[in-house]
């Protein structure tokens, strides 16, 4: 009986440290950091790289738009990327990204635009189901002085 | 004993739930969700009630900012602050708190500024040691028409 006790209790502890370890990253930060890297990819293969051909992959048939420049919906964004001319350069680069729940976060520095030292832009999306379904922006252009020696990035 | 090691087995198995609820969130989304505290109670006590004597309570001796108007370090945002009339209404919102790492992004809905229809700004924090030590944003005022009705928040 003892040994089956201790049995029991080898088998509760068991258990209970391998829930420990199922839990130590919860399904909401793990889906967080699988949302940022499809948001990081999508940023790279459509907004840096302007493959109009890459946006069915990454954005949900329902994409709402708060950028007050484009309508709701991809196709929108498609017809953007395709009238833009592939680059033969970089156009930017994603200084960082912070993603919680459903939303990720790219703060970006583009080159040339919107002003000749170029922009800050951060860009918020939202994630379901694998796809990008709501976008919200925020652009400025980098002005030529500053108050501080740090850049805005 | 019988009863002791059914004892011995429940101090187990309490111990190990006790790490399992433990680990459930790690200590860096702890902290991630402390952090977003820290910022918001910050952004509404000095951003948005304009309470400079606030400052020293959240911004550490090190305070390095990337605001092209702003200098380094909390002086300047005290004197920028008190600079500031003392609101008689609401000067904004906080819309969204994204929080990951060290970092905290406030996506923020300003009313009448920058310009008529007011600004969408985010405003990135980095928090070491629960003091705010670093600050990005990118501002954009809000324009009068847009090709969407869903408004950039």
């Amino acid at each position: 009986m003892r040994v089956f006790l201790f049995l029991g209790c080898l088998a509760l502890f068991a258990f209970s440290s391998a829930g420990a370890i199922a839990n130590s990253k919860p399904a909401s930060l793990d889906a967080a950091l699988a949302n940022k890297a499809l948001v990081v990819d999508f940023y790279q293969q459509v907004l840096f790289e302007r493959n109009a051909d890459a946006i069915d992959q990454f954005i949900g048939d329902t994409y709402i738009q708060h950028n007050p420049n484009l309508p709701d919906g991809k196709a929108a964004l498609k017809a953007l990327i395709k009238a833009l001319p592939k680059p033969d350069k970089a156009v930017g680069k994603i200084v960082r990204a912070i993603a919680e729940g459903d939303l990720v976060v790219l703060h970006v520095n583009y080159y040339g635009w919107p002003g000749p030292q170029g922009g800050a832009v951060v860009d918020i999306f939202r994630v379901a189901d694998h796809k990008i379904v709501e976008h919200w922006d925020v652009v400025q252009a980098v002005p030529a002085q500053s108050a501080n020696d740090n850049t805005m990035f």
